[in-house]
């Protein structure tokens, strides 16, 4: 039960993503994603077993569905991804790090 | 899967602590719970029967556990809280708002 902090262990450079489980249990995952720059392959579409809730907590980017549907997203914007629905990430600020909360359940 | 935020819809005033369900599926609920000034009655204790995990998003704040420890929190802190260990909430800032963002699971 120590405390930690989201915006701990930013690295100096994001040459990838990075993916950080801060919780794993029985029923739920929750994992820290920082992006900068980053966005999925064309036509790459995350395709999910769990449904994510998905929080950004720092940064900006797009979400875009396979339906066609983008979706700006800045600080405190969250979304709920049921499983299954394709979705993959469009975009990130190039200048500047995106912190992701994600909880996968 | 329209996109909501987290700093929308506070209150002019918090007369109470405010507590808003952003998610409730079959094992886990998401919360969003407001606190400006707020703390737990004396001696009155959280016993839950889910784990929670908690993060303060923005504000100050103190978390008590029945052994005695006192946490500090602050913008981006997180903790987590296995069921049925007693805390309360000692102290939040009187003269902001502190959204936290707790996953009951």
């Amino acid at each position: 039960m120590s405390k930690q902090n989201l915006f701990e262990n930013l690295p100096e450079t994001l040459p990838k993503e990075v993916f950080t489980d801060l919780l794993s249990s029985e029923h739920i995952r929750i994992e820290r994603i920082l992006s900068k720059g980053h966005c999925s392959p064309e036509n790459d579409w995350y395709d999910q077993n769990e449904s994510e809730w998905v929080l950004l907590v720092q940064g900006d980017a797009v979400l875009e569905y396979e339906d066609g549907r983008c979706i700006s997203m800045t600080m405190g914007d969250y979304q709920n991804i049921p499983a299954h629905v394709k979705h993959r990430v469009k975009w990130t600020h190039p200048d500047k790090v995106s912190i992701w909360l994600a909880i996968f359940y």
